[in-house]
C-alpha cells in the first residue's frame, strides 16, 4: 500500500504544541500518511522566506505529495485558504502570496479557493487554521479526495512581487539578499545560470562595504576568511566564506541590496 | 495494516542523541510505529509547561495513540514510571505530576505503576529512563501489550496544583501566565469560555506595568503595537500584539501574575 | 511489509530547506522508508561531535538500518563518499573521519568508496552532496541494493585521532571534554567502566578552576549547585550539577582539559 506523503512548512517553531496538533489531526484522518517536515523555523510571518524555502524543497518530493504551508499573518482575517495543483503536486496554503515562486515556475497550475467547510475541523478557531483548516484538508486530499470537491477555481489569487535584479547601468545590476542560510551563506536573487560568465569575466559584487570578486567552484578551494561568490545549490549566486559565517562577518540581512558590476 | 501512533514530548532538545536513541529503541520493538514529535523543546525540568503542551496536543490524535512524556527531573530517584489510560489514549510518563491536566479533564482515567522490568531495556541506566524504560514500554503497548501486564493500578499518583484564577475583590481576579508561545502570545489561565462577557464589558487586564482593555476577535483587526486580549486556540485568554512579540515588548515570563478587573 | 529505517544526522539545522530536500529525495526512491532524525543540530563542520552523537545513537536502532551522516566541511573537494557496513547496519557518509568511533568499536566492519554515480541525483551540485549523493544512495540501499554495486572496498579510509585520557603521573590522568549536552552535563572521555573505583577511592577531577570529588549514583541525591561526577548514559564520566547547567556554571567548552588525580 502506497503511503501518501504530506509535507509541513510553517513558522510555528518546534517549542510549542502547534505542529504536534497538526500532525495529530492529519493522522486521525489519514492514518497511513507519511509526515515529513520541511521546516517549522520560518521567521514568523515571513512569507517571502517561506516561498523561497518551499521552492527549494518541493521538487525533491515524489509526485502526489501534498504540501501544507502555514505562514499566515492574516489568520482570522478574510484571506482565503487555497489549494494549488502544479506538476503533479498539491499545495494547501493561505492566499497570501506564499506560493508565488511556484506559480512563477510551473505553467499550467490550477488554484482553487477552499470553501468546503465540511472537511474542516469543528469548531474552526480564529487563530489556528493550520490545525482546523489546512491540516484536515491536506489529510483528506491524501486519502484521495478530489480537489474539485474543496472549492471552485479562482484566478485572482495573490502573487508577490519577488525582486529580480534590475539593470542600473550599462554594466551594472542591483539585486537583493533572498535568505541567509545556517552556514551564513548569503543567497542573492542573481540566478547562477544567467551569470556563468562571471567565471571568466572580472566583476565586483558589493554588499554593504564588502566586495566579492571571485566566482569559486567549491568552498574548499578558497582561503579561510576570503569572501567569494559561488553558484549555490539553490540555483542562485551566493556570497560565502570557506568555514566561516559570511553573513555575520559582513553584517548582512535578508532584503539588503547586492550590487553587481562587470569590470 | 494499521500503524500505531507513538508521540514524543520531552525536554531533550534536538541537539543531542537522546531523541534519536529513543526512536531507535521504539522501532526495534515496534517496526511499524508511526513516530510523531509533539515537542522536544520543553524548558528543561519544566513539568507545568510539559503538562500544558500535552493538554493542547493529545486530543488531536486518534484513539489508540501512545504518548510518551519524558520531562523528568527526578530520574534516578525513587519516582515511579506510570501508565495512564484516558479517553482511549495511553500515556507513559514519570509520576511527577506531568499528567495533572489530563487527570483534571478526563473522568474515568486509570493509572498503573510500571513495574514489569522485563519490558525495559537492559541494563537500565541511572539517568536515561526515556531510552531504557519509557520508550520500550510505549513500543510494547503499541504492539498490543495489555496495560495490566505492566503493573498494578495505583491511586496515589502525583497531581500538581495548577493555579486557576482566584477572586481577590468584588470585581477582581488574580491569575498567572501559563506559557509564552513562539509568537510572544502570553497565555493566561483565564478560560476563554468563562470570560466571553469581556467582549461587552469594560475591563482591565494588567500584567506588570502594562494593561490590555480590548478583547479582539482576531489579530489583524488591531493596530501594530497595541496590546489586547484574545480568546486563543488553547482555550485560554491570551495577551497579544498584532505582528509583534507581546511577551518581549512588556517583559513577561511564565508564572507572572495577571490581574483582571471589571470596570 | 517491513519498512526500512533510514536515520539522518547532519549539521544542516532545522531552519533551511536542506533536510526537507533530503527527505523528499529519499521518499522518491524508497516510498516506504521510515525516516528518523538523530540530530540536525550538530555544530557546523564539527566532525568529532557528529562522531560522538552517532556512536551514542546507532546501536539503539534495529539491524538493517541505514544511517546517513552529512557533516561535511570538505564538500566539493576530493573527499570521497563512503559506505560502511558494521554490525548489520549500513552507514553512508563522507570520508572525513566521522565514522571513527564506529570503526574503533566494531570489528569486522567493511568500507567501500561510493563511485556508482548512476545512483546519484542528476546533476550533482557542488555544495549539496547530502541531497545529490548521500540521500539517493541511502534510499537505494534501503530498497535492497547490494552494497557491492556502489563501489569497491577500500582500507585507506579516514580515521580521526580521538583523544583518550593520557597518564601524566603515577596517580594522574589528563583527558578532554567530548561534548556538552543540553542540560549542561560535561561529557568527558574517561570511560565509566574503567573508573568504577572512584566510588570508593578519594579523587579530584579538575576542570579549569573547578573540582568534582564525589562520584554520585544519581542526580537527585546531590544538593543543588554542587559539582559532582557521574557515570552518564553515554558510557563516560560526566561532570554535572543537580538541576543546574554545570557547563555554564563553570564556563566549560568541548575540547577543554579534564585532569583526574587519585588521592
Amino acid at each position: 500500500m502506497k503511503r501518501p506523503v504530506i509535507t509541513l512548512l510553517t513558522d510555528f517553531g518546534s517549542v510549542d504544541h502547534y505542529t504536534g496538533a497538526i500532525r495529530g489531526v492529519i493522522l486521525g484522518i489519514c492514518p497511513n500518511a507519511q509526515l515529513v517536515d520541511i521546516s517549522h523555523e520560518i521567521t514568523p510571518y515571513a512569507i517571502t522566506e517561506a516561498a523561497f524555502t518551499l521552492a527549494q524543497a518541493w521538487r525533491c518530493f515524489p509526485k502526489g505529495t501534498v504540501h501544507v504551508i502555514v505562514v499566515d499573518p492574516g489568520v482570522g482575517s478574510s484571506r482565503r485558504p487555497i489549494l494549488a495543483e502544479a506538476a503533479g503536486h498539491r499545495f494547501v496554503a493561505p492566499d497570501n502570496g506564499v506560493l508565488t515562486m511556484l506559480f512563477d515556475s510551473v505553467t499550467g497550475h490550477k488554484v482553487r479557493e477552499i470553501t468546503a467547510s465540511r472537511f474542516f475541523r469543528e469548531p474552526v478557531s480564529r487563530s489556528f487554521h493550520g490545525r482546523d483548516i489546512f491540516a484536515p484538508v491536506a489529510a483528506h486530499l491524501a486519502t484521495g479526495l478530489a480537489p474539485a470537491r474543496l472549492g471552485k477555481r479562482i484566478e485572482d489569487y495573490a502573487r508577490l512581487a519577488f525582486a529580480r535584479p534590475t539593470r542600473t547601468g550599462p554594466k551594472q545590476w542591483s539585486g537583493v539578499v533572498l535568505k541567509i542560510d545556517r552556514f551564513g551563506n548569503v543567497i542573492t536573487n542573481f540566478e547562477s545560470e544567467a551569470w556563468k560568465r562571471l567565471a571568466r569575466q572580472p566583476f565586483e559584487m558589493r554588499i554593504g562595504a564588502h566586495c566579492a570578486s571571485v566566482l569559486a567552484s567549491n568552498y574548499a578551494e578558497r582561503n579561510a576568511g576570503e569572501l567569494f561568490a559561488i553558484a549555490g545549490s539553490a540555483g542562485f549566486l551566493e556570497v560565502s566564506m570557506n568555514q566561516a559565517n559570511a553573513a555575520v562577518e559582513i553584517g548582512i540581512q535578508p532584503g539588503d541590496t547586492v550590487e553587481l558590476r562587470l569590470l
